[in-house]
């Protein structure tokens, strides 16, 4: 059993959060959701609906998984240096850190990146990449993985990376079940990046 | 500007329910989103993470948009009268009825879709064709339109269905410039469903 921490903030992308949720949520037995925010209760999405946070910072920061989606509350949320010290030491405590689209600009922010391979969103990569100067950042990737550290490119890039995350614990076999009970079509290839030329990032 | 009015309950599916709300969230200025449960507050989902309802039934049932996502809770929800009966009148007052997964079934079981063609879930068909005898069920369809009402497959296919009503209300380039946004492969094909087959619904 993985205890996944997913921290949330004002202004977080909902389906950046919720997508790959809804994969770990199907196995129960495997992976145990809490969502945490700088205090328990409401927080309200960048998308007008609000989730409920579980837990608050001052709860512990001891995950196996940490887990960070992005979202337009991510310009506000590098100015919080308590939100990114608790990220530094949640970062360093897990054994997996996975980040859905901005997300991974924060853990670079908060210096968990350094020297690493990561991806984000293709709309905000000159804004991520300045977070992190030290920063290995993949221009074309649907998701990244280096050491514990897995980033995923914008939004729905999250599922599929939550499917490859299941496939490397559980089985491929597995995860194509997770991906049929939700009639999700799961892109397995990490390289494969149609956004990428999209946004006008490669040619 | 539409109001969107989403239904959740104990045990509602997390991506049902957040994966359109994402497409519809991107156009602030095009919808208003509110979530609405027995009473406002927590509201905890199948996939053990919370949402938190805006409203309760008892502030109205009138809504541009009924949205009502699956999930295990339908199970129970079949058998709440009060809120079966706030599901017909809300049904009624809307210009349009959305429903993800096994939502079909309880808009059935409310007396909305008698006479008209939906589709749902494929591995739950079983049980939501019971819930409506005099529903004309669509074995393989990603989703159905048939006047106000859109039904899509399970899970997952809530998303190109909220997209195709973008496409229907604002045109195909801008439900394409959203699903761009969201970094999202859009399945533009309604009668495309490969999960039919996979579920052993067709041969």
């Amino acid at each position: 059993m993985l205890k996944i921490g997913a921290l949330i903030y004002p202004g977080f992308e909902l389906l950046d959060l919720f997508g790959p949720m809804e994969m770990f949520g199907t196995m129960p037995e495997e992976f145990q959701l809490q969502l945490v925010a700088a205090e328990a209760g409401p927080v309200k999405s960048s998308g007008q609906l609000t989730a409920h946070a579980d837990l608050a910072l001052k709860d512990g920061h001891e995950f196996d998984v940490l887990f960070l989606p992005g979202g337009i509350g991510t310009r506000e949320l590098i100015r919080d240096q308590e939100m990114l010290d608790w990220i530094t030491k949640a970062g360093d405590a897990a054994d997996h850190v996975l980040t859905v689209c901005t997300g991974s600009g924060i853990i670079a922010k908060a210096g968990l990146l350094d020297g690493h391979r990561a991806t984000t969103n293709k709309m905000a990569f000159g804004w991520v990449e300045k977070m992190g100067p030290e920063v290995q950042w993949v221009k074309q990737a649907r998701w990244v993985v280096d050491g514990k550290f897995r980033t995923s490119s914008g939004v729905s890039a999250g599922m599929d990376m939550a499917l490859d995350f299941i496939a490397d614990l559980h089985g491929r076999e597995k995860a194509e079940e997770v991906a049929m009970w939700a009639e999700y079509e799961w892109h397995q290839d990490a390289a494969r990046d149609p956004f990428a030329k999209l946004h006008g990032l490669v040619e």
